[in-house]
């Protein structure tokens, strides 16, 4: 099916992103439109079917050219179903149906996943899991999510929280709340909204003067690039915070692996535009808390596809529930 | 092939268990003979072959009877190959064949794992997993082993290191030293060995008398059994022992159930026998540190099999491997 395309859908809160991939994975269009929420998400998969055959009008293609449409949802959803549990976030009604409502609209066959399980497909398939079949993708932005790969399929889990990585605990004891009603998750260090966090508390604690000190007085706020990047400039109070996040990733990261021991363990979204910067010291410390033979052979890297990532997993989807129609 | 028999070989340091079982599960004849160590292990596989041989005539079954042999090795183990990567605590020869010598021997198909994944895949096929295809089974013995079963496969891992539960860091900081070459393994907290050392220590700090200092004081040694009988008994330093163990394997086991969301994990190994004094404070743990929808999903249990789990297991990896011949 060399000139037949996937749909890829990603799905977010305010903007969801759309491409027409063919089956090699490769990208021939893609492009946005916003994401309306109202009326308990009722116009949402009307939006996406208008989107797409509007797009197919424009070049010209004819319907009968798509094998299917794959969509990456915020939220936990069950896999087989296609019905986001629980879309609080989005305001939607819970159990919202979204895998059938897409394929009556669409009148394709859909295949509908958790965001961060489309991005962990997406670096698996065309990015920097390099086609590794076990593989684990941590997506560091205003929270932490995740996706596990084992044997080139997501673990869903028993009850579709198989990934929850920002819901390990990192600190068991004394750790800041976070949104899901318990303390000390990874997310509220590692999530830029966590990083942000730490490093307002660490200026509070003290007197410094610094870089980090001046650019919160001039903003009134800070981000996690301005962490890394005053970290970087010798900023005392950003590298102490760049340590501690570095080594609950690290150690987090580690015990993942020592359980998994996955070719690879991919770090995306929006923090990982650190680069090196994030990458090096969560390494110094995975390699401290890795299993001697974990260590060997498990990989940290740098997620490649950037916003692409959520589209192109998936596309993965669909590519692949087409292949068991 | 109602009538046909699978071998487990469950290859232990001072014994090996061995046993007929049929294609549903259920043993036929289970025996032991000892593990010859001697001149790097070059004994092992004639001695199972022999055994298996003589075993048959006392029974009056004929070869042709088996499909085949599944055997459960200590160490890492590489599964394609059914190479023992690393038998330094057998005093073999490094990357020892054993699935080829085992073919070689017997005359019948041979598949290898390693002895924790196999003491899982027994739970899973016949015992607390009740048939659960996303499981995690965790052996206290001696040391801590770990199997991590996902969509019905054991996950390997890339470097055959999937499932090392025992070597998680569980105290990043001012852990004890682990065989490994690491500090703070949760083997050296909630393996026997651990729960002795603990205990022990937690006397050392204290003038508190009590039955845990008395059955030390009489026996010059304690076992793991010793300090949970104690804490049930109302001792102060074993039950302070017992909350420690108890706080790092439900925060362990709750953030390897964040990561995979498991139908179950199952707690087996010498330490279990301790039952539900070892399951409920693991559980309370847990419940506190386990991602909501985890919490509410994934149960934790106790092993059923006991010393059958291996044998079982291994059969179940002959049963597996035929099927595919």
């Amino acid at each position: 099916m060399p000139d037949k395309w996937l749909v890829g859908v990603d799905l977010g809160g305010t903007t969801t992103k759309l491409a027409f991939i063919n089956t090699y994975g490769e990208i021939i269009e893609k492009w946005e439109i916003p994401t309306d929420n109202s009326e308990l998400g009722k116009y949402i998969t009307v939006n996406i079917a208008k989107s797409i055959d509007q797009k197919l009008e424009e070049l010209g293609q004819i319907k009968q050219n798509l094998l299917g449409v794959g969509m990456g949802a915020p939220g936990p959803v069950h896999y087989e179903t296609g019905v986001i549990l629980n879309a609080v976030n989005l305001g939607w009604e819970d159990n919202f149906p979204l895998k059938d409502l897409l394929e009556a609209e669409t009148s394709l066959p859909a295949a509908i996943d958790n965001d961060a399980n489309c991005a962990a497909l997406g670096e698996m398939w065309k990015g920097a899991g390099n086609g590794a079949k076990d593989l684990v993708c941590i997506t560091l932005g205003t929270g932490v999510g995740g996706g596990v790969i084992a044997g080139g399929n997501i673990v869903q889990g028993v009850n579709g929280a198989g990934g929850e990585i920002g819901h390990i605990t990192a600190i068991p004891k004394g750790g800041a709340p976070c949104n899901c009603g318990k303390t000390g998750c990874l997310e509220t260090i590692a999530s830029a909204t966590g990083i942000v966090r730490l490093a307002k508390e660490e200026l509070a604690k003290t007197n410094a003067s610094g870089e980090l000190k001046d650019r919160l007085d001039q903003n009134g706020s800070l981000t996690a690039k301005d962490v890394y990047d005053c970290a970087r400039n010798g900023d005392m109070v950003a590298a102490k915070v760049v340590d501690e996040v570095s080594f609950h990733l690290g150690l987090t990261l580690a015990n993942i692996a020592n359980t998994l021991n996955p070719a690879k363990i991919v770090l995306g979204g929006g923090v990982s535009k650190a680069g090196d910067r994030l990458l090096e010291p969560v390494k110094r410390y995975f390699d401290q808390f890795a299993f001697r033979p974990v260590r060997k052979s498990t990989e940290l890297a740098l997620a490649t596809l950037g916003n692409d990532a959520g589209v192109i997993g998936a596309a993965w989807l669909v590519k692949k529930h087409s292949e068991h129609l």
